[in-house]
């Protein structure tokens, strides 16, 4: 029997995460907030030896110090009040570690509170979903070296292995990184979902049915494309309705659902001087999916006919995700230098090579890049992608320009294209910064002298240096 | 002589507006952190009868009372600490008018905070920049009707008039209101911003030179597209730089800074749950602007040839400007839900027709639609505006396309119509809420049975019904 683990919370993703570690050979004590859940949760898994907790200070005494316990409850404030309720139960020197998709500040605060009470305290993003956290998510995680330690072994068991077996699961930082890089590896994931999306939708519009999707999108899933997102993609476009016969995507509502994480990578970027256009414009579209009186207020326009090609669709999905993979690390990137985590964007990507939702067969590209050089700004800006780029900047240009003129909101492939066009070409905000001036007597900068300057715009024209 | 008014600032804004308030006959009371730059603005101004205030206390006891106090500097900490000293100063029935771009929730708390002493606050957020401020800007007035009816007067006197001689002011609802729409404005400002910088850069790429580009926005302001952003453009446009003598926009960097409400915008907007793409594009391209690093790992690309037709591309700007403004109303419908604000949404654009930056031949039209059908959920949906729609819609696809044909960055206008086909069609986020139940177990809804849903995905493919 190996050491045991505390675990709060028996959701999908709590009980997924307490049954992995007790076939890992883990002895896990279970609390859940309802009793009868738990009780009910060690029942249906006779075999795997949990031991049942009433409360959260039976939790406690039923593990040895220094104690591991992992809590997989609700983020905000019912993380905090169960953490905060456990803490008067523990003992200087045990380690918790929050689980949920907590947002990395208040990670950051719950981290300095047990800090103060001698308690360890760790953030650990678990992306995969209920069955990866089963058989094993990617796990992000903040904390000391000292937290990492004490619980790398329980992690890197948990956790998903990669291709060469490698466990994907690492030390990305202090507390607060583990749930900012998940927020971010979710922020990539609302908008590579977007961008699929678009690219279906522009099938769809050109005649294609639900099924004939899914074989294209099952193909590309054997080609550059091989990703998790992709895959499920084909698998669910296949999947017909029981009661209607219908293709099942047909009889759902074109509306959707977020947890937070989406819009916090946005505000994120926001506050850290950074961009993330593409993510934003994902998690606007949801944001107007589910705008119903809005939405009812129009009449579906007509639609002009379009024309897709079906190799330009797969080039086009391809140089997007790429660009969307490279706002995400820009993100992370403003992070790691405004919070000095010093975060290695290697480790991160090959951490996300199995395991979580974004899997693909980007990561280990990207993973490489930033090995080879780990000081370029951008990922866009390495070899390799910039073959991508080179190859495949054609078909988006084309496929937008479909969706543009055929009705088809591609918002977010045209944004992964705005913000590839804006990387690599002059910018008309000379413009701005002349209105600006105008306006508001903001001021400017030359390109060819130093300084900052005014034109006395009503006044004569005169331009006088400010500073 | 009329009543006597204080002003706290005397930046450009505050400056402008205290001899703006002289012209009018009140007595006005001027303080300024810094004395000196108070006394040579007095110096400067003698014919204007300023009272010059060496403190906030000086200023206090300078008003008859109940005072009326303007407050013209730097929002936030400084804001909050000048008025919190100046309240020791005053008495119940006093009123603070915050005039700074403070945030909204900023505003409310120190409202709170005043009237727990007895003193009136309002915010008020003034439009229109340095020479708005001197001969008239848009106010936008949120406090009580008590607060109103003290300062109503001046404010009526100082702000803007429209052409049939209506002041540009109004108290449109409780504390924060007034800052929350002055947000917006400049959410809207910013993105209509970015749509002109995009279509002369479209010219530009064509071949035209600025004096050429100058004389099409010459043009356009004397037709539909009549605004004050498309004024500025013009002659901005046609000024040559003194020292290079080359046109002006060519010698300046191609990025722009930003105080923080456009920002705030696309932040009020994902809290509120409400929709500002065209807002979160343009804040984006002016934060890739600045990223000096970024920009640097590229060297710019080639660039495709492109045509533009000059009627299109006004038409395309004609259109993206009626979305960009259906936009921030829509965000503005979010808060005065939220906050029970109960805004007049025609009133608010009435205020907007003279003196502040976004001022157009849009606003008339959108006051009549707002009183026409207040309850209309979006701006777009009105008659008028659909005609608009109809009759310019494919200009403004071909204006796109070309752009993301031709590696023309037009993010701002993109988002712009990506908005209008979201809303006028349906959407393909029903494959999203499938992959979320996939993936996440997040469950769904379906468009012919209500209730909430879930498929069994790797267990069978069995539908479970959970709500």
């Amino acid at each position: 029997m190996k050491s045991c683990v505390g675990i709060i919370g028996l959701g999908s993703m709590g009980a997924s995460l307490a049954r992995n570690l007790a076939r890992h050979g883990y002895k896990v004590s279970v609390y859940n907030r309802t009793f009868e859940k738990a009780e009910e949760f060690v029942k249906d898994n006779p075999d795997d030896g949990f031991v049942l907790c009433r409360t959260l200070e039976d939790l406690a005494s039923s593990l040895p110090a220094p104690r591991v316990i992992m809590s997989v409850i609700t983020a905000g404030s019912p993380t905090k009040a169960a953490l905060e309720d456990l803490s008067k139960y523990l003992s200087a020197g045990d380690l918790v570690i929050d689980c949920a998709n907590s947002f990395y500040k208040d990670s950051m605060a719950l981290g300095k509170e047990m800090e103060e009470k001698g308690i360890l305290f760790a953030d650990c993003g678990v992306s995969g979903g209920k069955m990866g956290a089963l058989l094993g998510p990617s796990m992000m995680f903040g904390g000391s070296r000292e937290a990492w330690d004490l619980c790398q072994g329980v992690i890197k068991d948990a956790c998903a292995k990669a291709k060469d077996g490698e466990p994907c699961a690492a030390r990305l930082g202090p507390v607060g990184s583990g749930h900012f890089v998940k927020m971010i590896h979710n922020g990539i994931e609302y908008a590579l979902m977007g961008a699929i999306a678009e690219i279906y939708d522009l099938f769809r519009r050109e005649g294609f049915s639900a099924e004939e999707c899914a074989q294209i999108f099952k193909k590309w899933d054997e080609g550059d494309l091989h990703s998790y997102l992709i895959e499920i993609t084909g698998k669910v476009l296949a999947h017909i309705d029981a009661k209607t016969q219908k293709p099942f995507v047909d009889v759902l509502k074109d509306e959707t659902r977020m947890n937070g994480t989406g819009t916090w990578t946005v505000l994120s970027a926001l506050e850290l001087g950074s961009s993330a256009p593409s993510v934003g414009e994902a998690v606007f579209e949801r944001i107007i999916s589910s705008e119903k009186e809005l939405r009812s207020a129009f009449k579906p326009a007509p639609a002009p006919e379009i024309s897709l090609d079906s190799s330009d669709a797969m080039q086009a999905l391809y140089l997007a995700s790429a660009i969307i993979y490279s706002e995400g690390f820009d993100v992370l990137e403003a992070a790691s230098r405004k919070y000095d985590w010093n975060l290695d964007y290697s480790e991160i990507a090959r951490i996300w090579e199995a395991g979580c939702i974004i899997r693909s067969d980007f990561l280990p590209k990207i993973s490489e890049a930033f090995k080879k050089d780990p000081s370029l700004p951008s990922l866009l800006a390495f070899p390799a992608f910039e073959k991508i780029e080179e190859e495949n900047i054609q078909a988006l240009r084309r496929v937008v320009a479909r969706g543009v003129l055929g009705a088809v909101s591609c918002a977010v492939l045209e944004s992964a294209l705005s913000y590839f066009d804006e990387l690599t070409h002059p910018l008309p905000l000379n413009l701005l910064a002349a209105q600006r001036d105008y306006f508001g007597a903001h001021g400017y900068e030359r390109a060819d002298e130093p300084g900052f300057f005014h034109t006395e715009w009503e006044e004569g024209g005169q331009e006088v240096k400010r500073q």
